[in-house]
């Protein structure tokens, strides 16, 4: 039973971004569908502060500058000194050198609850010299095995001693001990920008009253059960805008008794 | 009568905005839908030339940095010496150092036609030791009577020679004079990002036009006006993101005739 | 027979956008829309390898700042020494000495595929003594013939060796030697903020698979027939902001075929 959803309707935690401007807005809105309060702060002179009151932080590495990264380690570190949780959303850290540079000081100076990535972005974490080509997954690591993932995330939930997610057309998870398989989600999540954002902000509001892997995986449940029932309200003559505010819609409107009821996921 | 939403459609006011990035593109297409066309811009070196040859200008503090307090105050300058409204929306101005230092400077050095706030924020505005948390208003915020509301405004106005404008389940404006309460307005609004900026986007497009108490007037019931219509509209199956696209589309549709008949306000 | 679409969604090409940040969402969106990949990086230290992998590269004048302008310049120049094809969209150009500067250095330091822009920045480009207002065009420059406008587009065409494409009620098209009138479109394109970055993301899209007049001129009248197709689906209560959903669904949605029926251009 996966009961971390009321805890976050009841508690409205407020949650810190750091995020990219693409998908800003929308990262805003699921958190505010979601239950959660956002907070999007990114100047070093005040992030500190902010961090310091809010219950959760959400570190998202999309159109990164050197600004931004300082932000990142103070608020980061803010986290780790009030023991607020901090999710991190390695978008694209493949991609260039200042990515990968930042990626390295960012794992060695903050303390992440949890890792949130798709396939090649955990693979560059895992080996800082695999590059990506923007967002996207690299056709050999969209072929990887359930039993390879599992070892990859368990090695790197063990290194980091948090809980890592893996993103695809399935959503694997792992701290270490406990590994789980998601299959809940949609294909159209891929064809409006920021679902992997948005992801991230919901994970983040799920640490932020819960650290453990179940409550990990009620989010990664959350976010595709989602895109599901948006894919069931489209019609016709509708295509990816239409979707995505669906998506959105349905966080909204999902509660826990049909979050359980819709849940596909296994123990691997 | 209210009667300026007909003239921002004759006149269609250039809007300049210096705004948070989380609601951007909403403040840009709520302009659009009220009648105004906006221009964005917040570079210390163009903000002049471009504020010169507005009819309005929004300066709006979330997501704020060093470089855009510059702007800010350039181009607040500006419209003072062309006489150009200015609107001013003090975002989660309690938050930090940061925050309450740049409204200091913004206070001392701009002179507004209209701030716009939640009571947490304005309270910060008229104590600067009033600290908040994000953009929430705090509890005990939240109880204070009419009465004492009217107070805080009307001593707010005449000391910033302005109109103020607290925003909430129930709003409220003054400018030191004359003061109403108006009860346009849903609930729906605080669940998507932006209803706050959105209506200072609003408000200095009827800025633009008439710098009037009941110009504010008109503008807030409009915004209040457009969120009951959002929820009239709203089906079962629909929840937060759709509110949204029916909130911006019943500002788009709204008329003269149905916002007056729709106004729900009384003097205070 | 317009037959870039189908080339686009075969091979999904990425799309390396510098944009504004009021729009920044949609150009995602509306890229993923038409069948590219869009990825966004501004930071002057990253582009080129962002830019080096990609295959096509939009830059996008919008809410300039110095920062952005270096970027811009970097991945422009790398764009050009790997032979991928670069969009300039130079929104509100005359609007500034920052602007009109810093479209002097890019069409000086990078050569472009193709330019896009509303008569009123393609005047400012042809004289950069004109000076505009936002991003309208001005009445003056909204009455030119045909002819007049042919003539101004071949000469651009000629002098920077590249597409010029104008946007307005009708839309041209020039390459110095092909000149084409666009009459694909509608007027509630310009109510929402973004139609014409959209276009600018759908150009780069067809320009990375093709850099021929003809593809411009499909991207052209793709981005038209969307904003008619959108126009069709909206009932009485919808406005502008279901109208923008609406848009890019029609782009998600468009097939060849459709296109080619619905396209209304002739040479000029």
């Amino acid at each position: 039973m996966l009961e971390n959803l009321n805890k976050i309707r009841e508690t409205h935690p407020v949650i810190h971004c750091i995020t990219n401007y693409v998908t800003i807005n929308d990262v805003a809105n699921v958190i505010l569908a979601t239950g959660g309060k956002p907070v999007m702060a990114e100047c070093k002179d005040e992030v500190s502060e902010i961090t310091a009151v809010c219950n959760g932080l959400d570190i998202n590495m999309g159109m990164l500058n050197r600004d931004k990264i300082e932000a990142m380690i103070v608020a980061g570190k803010t986290a780790n000194q009030y023991h607020i949780p901090v999710v991190l959303d390695p978008v694209g850290c493949g991609g260039s050198r200042l990515r990968k540079e930042s990626l390295k000081r960012l794992l060695e100076e903050v303390h992440f609850t949890a890792i949130k990535g798709n396939i090649s972005e955990l693979k560059t974490i895992d080996d800082f010299n695999n590059t990506t080509i923007g967002v996207e997954v690299k056709k050999e690591d969209s072929k990887l095995s359930d039993q390879d993932i599992k070892v990859m995330l368990t090695r790197l939930a063990l290194k980091y001693e948090c809980i890592i997610v893996s993103t695809g057309k399935t959503d694997y998870l792992s701290d270490g001990r406990t590994s789980y398989k998601v299959c809940n989600g949609h294909a159209m999540m891929s064809l409006f920008s920021g679902s992997g954002c948005s992801l991230a902000g919901i994970l983040t509001t799920f640490m932020a009253v819960n650290t453990t892997i179940d409550a990990a995986l009620e989010a990664v449940v959350l976010n595709g059960l989602a895109g599901e029932k948006a894919y069931q309200l489209l019609e016709e003559h509708q295509g990816s805008a239409t979707y995505k505010i669906h998506y959105i819609d349905s966080l909204y409107l999902m509660d826990s008794t049909t979050l359980n009821k819709g849940a596909k996921y296994e123990s691997l």
